[in-house]
């Protein structure tokens, strides 16, 4: 028979509780209760089962932790939730929110998940625990063991940003752009909605100089770096545009022109899109052997515990990571 | 007596008109037509008169061009109405919009006019008229023949944004801030904002690296230039707060946390301000011996003749003006 039963269909998601100091502990608990969720995909929650429990009392939920179908619980017991103080970065919860996060991806490269969510960490908690903590990235790039290009992806409703540089400095990123960096940067983006079931996405491409250098009297990147790459990516079937000046071409993306906006530079895009409510939306780490999503918001300390953190950027994240998930998975035996 | 009389204290507008082509004409007859304006300030209304009425038919209105205390008007008969083509820029139109607006400063330069405003020139004409026209602040500080700092102020609502550098290639902007020049752009920030009625402004200063360089993991300008170019400005008595994140200092002003924004580089604001509909407010050239407005859109090629154009952000920028301009009038003799 040709449709597949749903339980085939039924993707699974590693959900890694972030750092247990601010709204992750509740956050994780109200994504597990999400009925939605439970239908559409296999949930396995790593993290301490006490935080856990404790995030869903908090939530105003039942703890539903461990029912072997529905969901399945890996047990890091860390840190001793007697020792963790609301609201305050400790490296305790960094370490905490690092195993879990390792385990998550372990499980992905192992082929027991078919992608990745976390709730929100701490940086400075990270620092704490690894002082040489970049970004998530990074990191996940050195547990999984790739050095295939990864992108952090901006989603807000249905506009997605990417960006070909990102935590440099800004007197680096011109000279940090060359026709090969934003042609990747332009596939990986293809690549990554495609993924998320777009059957094409329209991508803009923003300038790097004022008005798009203005036909070259603000800076030739456009001309020499951006415009050729855009080129390359129409020839295999990207429907890529531009350059377009930076400051319109998000109010051109708002107006329905463009499903995403890839940006040269940080603040290109995080400008934009935090001004459009981007807390709100969703992180993507594309570029993965398997999708990895998290909420845009941080850990929110000075909300942490009052059981009145909104799940839902965290259940975007998720439903992302579940889409994206169900793309990649091996068709089932017919 | 210390109460001036109302006719003492209206200052003397110059009113430019801009391209011929697009909604100049019309916006200049609805500007001058206007009720509230005519009761604070005197207009002198620079242009072709033909054009002028023609502007004032589109736009539904009796022209009141000529009666001598409530409107003068300075006759620049060029170019001939037949030839000029809506929504075309031309040679022609650019070379009246630049004598038109020449008039207009010449006339503050002499005190015969407190402060100029000007409808919206097509750079693509001003250039076709001058090739080497590079943008308001370069003309105008050569026709005025002055080499202080000046700059543009993009004023949306309440909130201001000025820039230290502006149309340069991104490459530069890193080596051309200096703590000096960061400095005396916040001193003329503070100077034109008080200049327009502010008592003492916050100004938010951002960062130029992603999060503001984190401490100077991405870069050290916001550590090296920037925050002392704060702390001198604060030893002056100037409400300038900062370095903050490029990517949510916007959100904070638009809480009302600052008045203005002082930002590093062309686009770190206009792709803010552009997002939150600063093509609806002002643009002031800041900085010269008189201030001068005109609204932050363009010619609007594709309305013009049609008599639907919002004389909204024209009117600002005419209010804007007149507040400006009784600011720095000599007071009258009691």
């Amino acid at each position: 028979m040709n449709v597949p039963s749903r339980h085939q269909t039924r993707p699974t998601i590693a959900l890694a509780m972030g750092d247990p100091a601010g709204i992750s502990p509740e956050l994780t608990a109200k994504l597990a209760a999400l009925e939605d969720v439970r239908r559409e995909a296999r949930l396995i929650v790593i993290g301490d089962r006490r935080l856990f429990e404790e995030g869903a009392r908090i939530a105003g939920i039942a703890a539903r932790a461990g029912t072997a179908d529905e969901l399945a619980f890996v047990d890091l017991p860390h840190p001793d939730p007697a020792s963790v103080r609301r609201g305050v970065a400790a490296r305790e919860g960094g370490l905490s929110a690092l195993a879990n996060y390792k385990h998550a991806l372990s499980l992905a490269c192992d082929g027991k998940a078919n992608a990745v969510c976390f709730t929100p960490f701490n940086k400075q908690a990270m620092r704490l625990a690894r002082p040489s903590y970049d970004d998530e990235i990074v990191y996940s790039a050195e547990v999984i063991g790739t050095t295939a290009p990864a992108s952090e992806f901006n989603i807000l409703g249905k506009l997605w940003n990417a960006r070909v540089t990102s935590h440099i400095p800004l007197a680096d990123v011109a000279r940090s752009l060359s026709m090969e960096r934003i042609h990747r940067a332009l596939g990986l983006t293809d690549a990554c909605m495609r993924g998320a079931g777009f059957a094409r996405p329209r991508i803009a491409v923003a300038g790097l100089n004022p008005h798009a250098g203005d036909g070259g009297s603000f800076g030739r990147e456009e001309i020499d770096v951006i415009q050729p790459a855009i080129e390359a990516g129409k020839a295999e079937g990207i429907a890529a545009d531009g350059p377009f000046p930076a400051d319109t071409v998000f109010l051109r993306a708002t107006k329905g022109e463009f499903d995403a906006v890839l940006t040269m530079y940080h603040d290109q895009g995080q400008i934009a899109m935090k001004l459009m409510g981007f807390d709100k939306g969703v992180t993507l780490l594309g570029g993965f052997p398997f999708p990895i999503c998290t909420p845009a918001h941080g850990t929110a300390y000075d909300i942490a515990g009052r059981g009145i953190a909104s799940v839902t950027a965290a259940r975007e994240a998720l439903k992302l990571a579940i889409a994206m998930a169900r793309q990649i998975m091996p068709s089932p035996a017919s």
